[in-house]
């Protein structure tokens, strides 16, 4: 794991910008930085109030000019990372970002790695391990819905639901354990029923936010919506209208399979990745058969699967059937697209006998498009979301709300099978640390390594 | 012309990185953004001292959080625009700043015009016209050379060196003005001999600068290298030997001709452009002969010419006159590339004959690059800027300056052929109008629009 009484520095801004900010932090961030400052009023750095800016001149080794700046300074513990901070703002040239980058590490600073301000955050007890990845997910957030997850997690609503179920465990630990000591007197300080009463409790709320880990994903990753039906349905046409319609956020995202186009298009709010899948038909040809097959599996991971279907085709059994082989889960919906409404549409009363949404939209023209957004926002409930709640977005944190959850129910089964305080407690000791690893209470620097990594060098 | 009373908004920093910077300026700042900032302390930014910093959420019109900030203020005029400001550093997510933006317009801000902050400074008289086109100068600069030169022009060198010329033109002009005023008397004020030595004086400066702009233009875009010679000689191997040894600093730039090969490279701090041309033979094809044409007109443009020949080839009188054809201009410079010294090379005594330097290179192995690059830095003069002293880079500078000196020419040819005090002070004013229009003294909507449609938005 990184050093973490050394002095780092790290470019917080992307290139290219009418400015840059430098980021520097560490015991001696300010002395290091006031060798190569050069205040007009002769101030230094070291002497100045903390949360204050100066403006001045940065030097390189040698004195020789580098920028005009204005530089911040932070002192522990008010700042990011509760040590000594500095932030130097530059004209936004990549050449003078590594002169004074270079004039910086000269003066004893060591370039930081990916997250490295945030892990000393972390470590001071500015955050706690969900809320520093909160911070990622704050960068990366591109759309309402998934600014408003990282939001909510990053002000600590994910932690405040921990910490009440983690509270409440603990409570019933200290009970089991104080039986262990008096064991030899076989008395009972934790009430049975109370026990599994509480536990049923924080097994439903672990649930609660293990299950929301779906959606989640979804909102955090943009929900997967493919777009299916045979040959020349309109598929391709539906993708390039909404794309159309919402060019500003589309983005290509290269796919590891050739044939599966799929483009990130944001729709009140919410990111939706649309999969554009080849035709499904019989066929004897190999290649097309491998598409096929692709398309099967986009469908498995589709969160919402759009059936398009050619409405100037006859409507028959076979499309409800078709829609049926497709073994759609419960947690997947489906939608029948009836397309070409700008031709004439052969009689779709068929279709309404299912449970299945038809939606009539013409590609071409753009009808039916407000329905079909409306379908699809419908499907995506961001109502726990607008009131603050926490949704799991991390694989990391759902993973641990599994196995803390795991012992939770291993201890319940346990109080009706009499399971002895002692095991007990053992059950209820392992969902406390699995969710303590949550919250970083417990870490590693395995742990702690695997999640920074992912972030940018400067934060 | 854009509006100066009013508010203006800007983000400051490329998307994509860290954190991001948001820069409000004008009267209403701080109102306008503490109208949308939240300090948990209950702080206002309008009470807060200049160059401090606050900590504080953003929120949008309806108070939905926004983001965790820390937010500069500055206020007038001890600010870069002279006017009040504020610096909102936020999570470098585009969707945040673009809602902190959406926010900041609501409250009653207006999104600022490529250089609009710049302007307000200049306006403010923070700075002159030459300083705020360095400010441009410094974010575009990529190597040593364009860095210096653009750190000089924000410093002040050449505001100062046209600020001493400018000073003495200034009493000549009284004086012939006095002259006037007495000019039913006949006095003349202005001693004839003294005004023909400092106009001397003026021009020598002058034409110094004027000159300058070649090289200073060229450090500005890099300095322009022809590599040229007959088919086959090994030109493109020795720009990817090149390419390769400096692989960082290696950028495409797409030409107007599609034969050219372009490629920047930063040697030694200078930025040289390298022109890869189409070898030079008799042809009877149109193609090849347009694409012969082409490198004639490259090497017409280049500063620095590399001649390369296969040194495995018989060397003979011709290799002498085929450099002599070339009409290599005085300003130019050239050098014999012998190439392939990896094999056997044939006698090259010939070549010594000729003052034209030769350098006996291996494109494929990388012998003579450090000669080679030895010869391509001396070729470029930077002794005046490591003294820090100006070098005209821009072409607006440069055709003022050729007005002034043409008027002061016209004076001082006057003064030899007895042009009365009137109309010497007539081209005077005319030299010192076209000073004025380059520190900015004399400017107008026109000017200023051009200068700053080349900004970034945010500077």
């Amino acid at each position: 794991m990184m050093p973490l009484n050394d002095t780092i520095v790290a470019p917080a801004t992307a290139p290219g910008g009418a400015l840059a900010v430098i980021r520097i932090s560490g015991k001696n961030a300010l002395e290091i930085c006031d060798s190569i400052f050069v205040s007009p009023s002769g101030k230094t750095l070291a002497r100045q109030a903390g949360n204050t800016i100066l403006y001045g001149n940065i030097v390189d080794s040698c004195g020789e000019f580098i920028d005009e700046t204005l530089v911040s300074v932070f002192k522990a513990p008010a700042s990011y990372t509760g040590e000594n901070m500095v932030e130097i703002s530059c004209h936004g040239s990549r050449w003078i970002v590594d002169a004074i980058l270079k004039a910086i590490t000269e003066a004893g600073a060591r370039l930081a790695g990916p997250g490295e301000f945030t892990v000393r955050a972390f470590m001071a007890g500015k955050m706690d391990l969900t809320q520093a990845e909160a911070v990622a997910d704050m960068i990366a957030s591109d759309n309402r819905a998934s600014h408003s997850m990282a939001s909510a997690q990053l002000r600590g609503a994910f932690s405040a639901e921990l910490a009440a179920i983690r509270s409440s465990l603990l409570h019933l630990a200290s009970l089991l354990e104080l039986e262990l000591d008096f064991s030899e007197e076989d008395v009972s300080f934790a009430d049975r029923t109370e026990l599994a009463l509480l536990l049923d409790k924080a097994i439903t709320e672990m649930t609660r936010l293990s299950e929301s880990f779906s959606l989640g994903n979804a909102i955090k990753e943009g929900v997967s919506v493919a777009i299916i039906g045979k040959p020349n349905a309109g598929k391709s046409t539906l993708l390039n209208r909404l794309l159309g319609e919402d060019r500003a956020m589309v983005s290509d995202i290269a796919g590891t399979t050739r044939d599966i186009i799929e483009e990130k298009i944001v729709i009140s709010g919410i990111g939706f990745r649309f999969i554009d899948t080849a035709g499904i038909r019989e066929s004897d040809d190999t290649l097309e058969r491998m598409g096929i097959e692709r398309t099967y599996r986009s469908i498995e991971k589709a969160r919402i699967i759009l059936y398009m279907i050619d409405g100037t085709d006859t409507i028959d059994a076979n499309v409800l059937n078709d829609i049926q082989s497709l073994h759609v889960s419960a947690e997947q919906k489906i939608a029948i697209l009836v397309n070409k409404t700008d031709q004439t549409v052969t009689d779709t009363t068929l279709l309404s006998s299912s449970d299945t949404p038809v939606i009539k939209i013409s590609a071409k023209f753009g009808d039916g498009m407000d329905e079909l957004k409306t379908f699809l926002t419908s499907q995506i409930d961001t109502s726990e979301l607008l009131e603050g709640h926490a949704l799991v977005s991390n694989a990391r944190h759902y993973e641990a709300l599994h196995t803390a959850t795991e012992a939770l129910r291993t201890a319940r089964t346990g109080i009706v099978s009499g399971l002895s305080s002692e095991l007990l407690a053992e059950e209820l000791r392992q969902g406390l640390d699995a969710i303590g690893t949550i919250t970083g209470e417990i870490c590693n620097d395995e742990i702690l390594s695997q999640i920074f990594s992912k972030f940018c060098v400067g934060k």
